[in-house]
């Protein structure tokens, strides 16, 4: 009994710390909640039920699957949903049409187009370009077809079954949109941009403790380092669905989503040197005093172009001169650093982390050209 | 016509490579057509059709929402669409069955339990936990208690829709499952430990080609490092899945899932290393002779290491004394290596490949020591 109240605080103790650190996620799950008392009100309305009928289970439905945290994600879900239906309803009335006059074969010819149509849809979902922004369709059209195809067989007025059950999907959808939309929206294009400023002042931060100190503190460093090498996977998936997004606060239309994914690797490729240059460091115990000052010069000026980057993808302006001249005086730091290290050619292991840290710059500046572009 | 003539050939060529590559993606979807086609068989028949009735669409349903690639994202969704139905539907009747007892005020505690209901059920989705097991039954609990909260206003012999709706639900996951055992089934285990030989044999293969050889190859041994930093998130993706499944071939109840994430994260540091000497290199121009040999040697020898731990865990033996072997013969090369260091540290810029080289060593130590607890 100790044991189990021992884990409820635990868990509960947990979940609290997952709603205070973004409160977001709590109004998230009262949407849905008032999303849903909106659509059951639907169904509670004589008027309103008349005019829909039984059909208004459609609706409940679309809102429980159609909502989604970001609004770019309900907005893809939407669209698919409602695409999917429309054309595989119509696809289905086609193929029940002409199946009826051939009359007995009608079943044979369903369920052959059935296997055919489902078998080549859920093969479809392994391309790339689909399975990135179709692959919730193809699962709508699948159902909707073999739905369709199959209750045509049973049900008679079968076109006005179809026409009700997309005016219900549409309410769902409106009514889902609606409420993503007016309270309290969460963007992924937002979401996506506060993630890439983040991960570069995680960088700039390690690149600085990493160089200036060298107390026991690597523990938080390592971490960070390893969250910006793991965020591909995130960023993919915010990206996808931001291009759903309507033009939005400082996102305007086509707002170049792909960029982000360009300077996301080469965000990756910094953190992946730097985390060589930790591993590096833990194993050399002492370094030359010369080579450390300029090491330690070059590490703040590379940081110092990175906080500029931020700067400049945060406010969103293209305005580069002040991050043109932090990475000319990051480059006079590596110049004055190779210079020392040839003069200086005696401490073999700290030339490794000198000699890494050039190839730090090499990615600040990929990500500086790329920055221009945005 | 000509561009769209080109652009249709194009795909269909992309599409084909995807099948020819994968047969199994193809099977797959026919798969699916086939569990389609037998559950529409229950809609054709008139005994099988009377004995369930117009519920045998929630049947088709439950296939196409459930039918996923491998055994283990199957037996997943269906465990939790039949728990999340049944316990989802025994609360909403219990609900249903006070509120009636309130008279007139029935429709406001229906949708006001909705609400809360959904509300906390939609956060409880950022729980990990629940994200990484449940995050499917989630949904199903909110729609099932939805629907039958809110068509419980109107439908009067609600327990018997209940009952009807399980039975054809557990007709379409019995289906569904048989299906995907019996014909050629994909084990998402299987597909976890193929993909980390893989990264194994591409990590060794990397070592190899960027040391021993240095002609302008690196280009596929880049990608291919890419491809095993990028792993994590389809590594994570299948070992929840691999928990779902039953014990099947090599792979018995309770195999331990988890100790492939701590062999892929070790498989990532060392990718990351091998990246920044790559890195290195195509700064370095010219190497010293001797130093070169005993980088050469290392790197021979670090990924024989690999790949007798690839064969450890492709034939998953825990007879290690090979394994020991390879490291120890890694270790001379590197303990030599080391003595040649010290003793011509003349060219600064060399001692940076071969001090990463010594890193290297590292992460194949981890992952040598977890390969013996497999």
């Amino acid at each position: 009994c100790m044991g189990a109240r021992a884990w409820t605080s635990r868990v509960a103790r947990k979940v609290w710390r997952i709603g205070a650190d973004d409160p977001r996620k709590v109004v998230h799950g009262l949407k849905v909640g008032l999303a849903l008392a909106l659509v059951s009100v639907f169904y509670y309305t004589r008027p309103l039920y008349d005019g829909v009928g039984g059909a208004a289970m459609w609706a409940i439905m679309t809102v429980v699957v159609v909502f989604e945290y970001t609004v770019g994600g309900s907005v893809y879900k939407c669209f698919n949903r409602a695409v999917a239906t429309a054309s595989a309803g119509l696809l289905a009335l086609g193929v029940h049409w002409v199946a009826g006059k051939t009359g007995e074969f009608e079943p044979y010819i369903l369920t052959g187009s059935l296997f055919l149509l489902a078998a080549a849809a859920t093969f479809s979902r392994f391309i790339p370009t689909v399975k990135a922004r179709f692959d919730y369709g193809v699962t709508i059209f699948i159902l909707t077809y073999s739905l369709v195809a199959v209750s045509g067989y049973r049900v008679d007025e079968l076109a006005a079954l179809a026409q009700q059950r997309l005016a219900t999907i549409a309410i769902g959808i409106l009514l889902c949109l609606g409420v993503a939309v007016v309270v309290c929206p969460v963007w992924a294009g937002q979401e996506l941009h506060r993630l890439t400023t983040r991960n570069m002042e995680k960088l700039a931060k390690a690149l600085e403790s990493c160089c200036c100190r060298d107390e026991e503190d690597q523990g938080p460093t390592t971490s960070s380092i390893r969250c910006v090498l793991n965020s591909k996977a995130s960023e993919e998936a915010q990206a996808n669905l931001a291009r759903w997004e309507p033009p939005h606060g400082r996102f305007g239309f086509r707002h170049p989503f792909a960029e982000y994914a360009k300077v996301g690797a080469a965000m990756r490729a910094c953190a992946s040197c730097i985390d060589a240059l930790l591993a590096t460091r833990t194993h050399t115990d002492k370094q030359s005093g010369l080579l450390r000052d300029a090491c330690a010069t070059v590490a703040a000026r590379a940081a110092l172009v990175l906080r500029e980057a931020k700067r400049c993808v945060e406010t969103m302006t293209a305005s580069t001169r002040l991050l043109e001249f932090a990475v000319a005086d990051m480059n006079t730091a590596v110049h004055e650093l190779q210079a020392d290290m040839r003069s200086l050619a005696e401490e073999t292991m700290t030339s490794s982390s000198s000699s890494l840290l050039i190839m730090d710059a090499m990615p600040a500046f990929t990500a500086a050209s790329l920055l221009v572009e945005i």
